[in-house]
């Protein structure tokens, strides 16, 4: 009844700090998948992971303090699975199916631990490494980027006023709100949050999605965030990412070997999963080239996740290969998630709508999107393009062509030996922003 | 940051009420274990359940508005086990034991809803009467004394002021934490907390379990409160009622079988539980006819729960039972849940320490005691003694002797043709305070 309990206040002076991530199912969906493929299949495979910030511009290592970002990361290393998500991993039906995650599974990943991390400053950014078991290191990168990203905007809002905030968050809700509106306009989206990676902050994301599901309905299908899942009775979102082709390429012993690793991946991964979960990525080292060289049964699969390439050019691209393979385009599923907003979703969906179906993977533009909310006009909520890559797998170096150079990761001499084997077909450079 | 979100302030205005009970899992475990014995076994059984308030001087429908205990009612009639819940139950261990529920009855609790109630006014006293199958009516117990106790303990707090409030409320925690420090003296102590039904409110029951978590730490064993147990990881408490000997009673078609009641219904419970759940009440129909008639084999199970009797004097009649029957006590159970609080709970350890496993099941002194804590020093908070019980089982009149004939329910002329079957024997009247 008083505005403030004293007790509750005097705990919370004890802090050490707010922490970013509180559960490790504070992670995305498909890295659990992806997870229990390693863990079968791959045990002992190392890879090293590596943030990589795009936006050279942004300094991070300028307007992070180094202190706060090792408490962070430290407080994650600190997480275990309770009891009671363990039970719920377990019981729960993913997919329409029970059962996804094998008991053997779980029992290992009851004593899981997020390993150790390097981080070093490099010429004003972060150099943030994570070397050991591919089973280990997979995990750190949705919280690595969700901590690094909320530090940033908790810095950016450090020492405003109270009601400064309070504006800056009803603009923010304004402005999401009116894009939830927008999409009323499509009768029969289907969209998800894969925001967890860039948001503004976990309450921050958790708002959103409360948004969508009151605002968007039977739209709105699912996120990708496992503990909002969970905590809210939403489906959990997301099949697999480019990392398994990335490793299995950089383990290849030859380029023939290195030309047939993306199909080795997937069907791994049939054997794995079925039904909706056959979502294959096709832009690691270039759609024409994946398109070109994939055998028939990859047309069997329920569809496709263009991620790099300009939606409807890509979509076009696989409904013409679809069709090639005598494959009926209306019963398959193109998923589009790279940095969509309103705008390009609406013309996707527009441009798409009674030829194939889609769904949309709604990430940064949904959980970060607090451009021209800030009554100060000052800069540093504007999103950067952050993302957290495998870059070695057993000492070899890994390397992502995507269909937009600018996207691309790995060491030049690499690149230009992926180029050889796959062909730059298709490829065509535009800018990243998000 | 603002001191009141304006906009969550603005739909608190909407809510229709502030709900009592929220959920289905806020009730005590026996019910759930005692509901699937009932639901595999006697599923056709119909079972009329009764409010009565032993404490008459307390005119309850004086204090309590009809409207609001409709409204509370009702609200609970809407609830639904979700599928978070259904998953924990199926997932999570009880008593150590893996799967204690069984799909079929997990699938039959998924459209699980309380059934109508019957409300009248009676002589200043709320006539409440839950009629229909036993699977359904059961469930009604908790829930319907947790809204009742809630709604007197509202009705007695409005009007104060904040600051009363806040006084009164820091009273009930300084006094609780004094019984907490007392009973940290006791190092082998077994406590649980058995309080929902007498609770204040749900709230302060959360406070005070989350206080004995804290303060004493493996000493206090767990929760009756199946909600709390799984939002805090804490082990479900509880085996069974009287209400399963008193419908066996009820139904049996003459006096032998009458007698023959109590051991039919534990051979049942024995059938479908096993270890630490084989605890048997022993005071029904008076504790002196039940350990005089019991068949041998009620000798090998775990413990007793006496529930009405002295509890010193009740723990030496059954552990000198246990001997005659050539049973080490000492590696026997009892559980004390008759009213306990920190002496009577001290004494009886003290008293049984190295002879007898000892148990407390603290309720109402746990979660109801604002004794002395009202600034205004005005009456309302003392705790009742309120109690939801089985009145008839398929239109026969149910009977409870108790070893206390002021514990004593059921139709005069029932409990005179009970007490020529059992007897009169050791029963012993003493005063009802909670």
């Amino acid at each position: 009844m008083v505005y403030t309990d004293i007790a509750t206040r005097t705990w919370d002076h004890g802090w050490r700090l707010d922490p970013i991530v509180r559960s490790l199912l504070d992670t995305d969906f498909y890295k659990l998948l992806m997870l229990q493929l390693i863990w079968r299949r791959h045990p002992t495979t190392q890879a090293t992971f590596a943030l990589i910030n795009r936006t050279r511009t942004v300094r991070l290592a300028e307007v992070i303090d180094e202190g706060e970002l090792r408490a962070q990361l430290d407080h994650a290393r600190g997480l275990r699975f309770t009891k009671k998500e363990l039970i719920w991993l377990a019981g729960n039906s993913f997919y329409g199916e029970a059962r996804m995650f094998a008991p053997d599974f779980l029992a290992w990943l009851a004593d899981f631990q997020l390993p150790d991390y390097e981080l070093r400053r490099v010429d004003g950014q972060y150099e943030l490494r994570f070397a050991g078991a591919w089973t280990d290191t997979t995990m750190w990168e949705i919280p690595a980027l969700a901590i690094v990203n909320e530090l940033r905007a908790r810095a950016a809002l450090r020492g405003k006023g109270r009601f400064t905030l309070d504006v800056l968050y009803a603009r923010a809700k304004a402005k999401l709100w009116e894009k939830v509106e927008r999409l009323r306009a499509l009768p029969d989206l289907a969209l998800s949050d894969f925001g967890t990676r860039r948001r503004h902050g976990f309450l921050w994301q958790r708002w959103c999605v409360e948004a969508l599901k009151e605002g968007l309905g039977a739209r709105f299908i699912g996120t990708s965030n496992v503990l909002l899942a969970m905590d809210h009775d939403l489906e959990a979102i997301g099949t697999n990412a480019h990392e398994l082709p990335m490793v299995a390429a950089a383990l290849a012993p030859d380029d023939a070997a290195l030309a047939a690793a993306p199909y080795r991946v997937l069907d791994e991964w049939r054997q794995a999963y079925g039904g909706n979960l056959l979502i294959a990525l096709p832009d690691a080292f270039g759609t024409a080239a994946f398109l070109r060289d994939a055998p028939d049964w990859v047309a069997d699969w329920t569809g496709f996740r263009p991620d790099s390439a300009p939606p409807i050019a890509a979509g076009e691209r696989i409904i013409d290969w679809w069709r090639a393979h005598d494959r009926d385009p209306c019963e398959k599923l193109l998923i589009f998630s790279d940095g969509m907003d309103v705008a390009s979703i609406a013309e996707t969906y527009r441009h798409f709508h009674g030829r194939v179906r889609t769904s949309f993977g709604w990430g940064t533009n949904l959980t970060n999107d607090f451009r021209g909310c800030d009554p100060d006009g000052a800069a540093g909520l504007e999103p950067i393009s952050l993302v957290c890559k495998v870059i070695s797998a057993d000492g070899r170096p890994a390397v992502k062509l995507s269909d937009n150079p600018a996207k691309a990761t790995g060491e030049p001499a690499e690149i230009e030996r992926y180029l050889r084997v796959f062909g730059a077909a298709g490829r065509q450079a535009a800018a990243v922003e998000v």
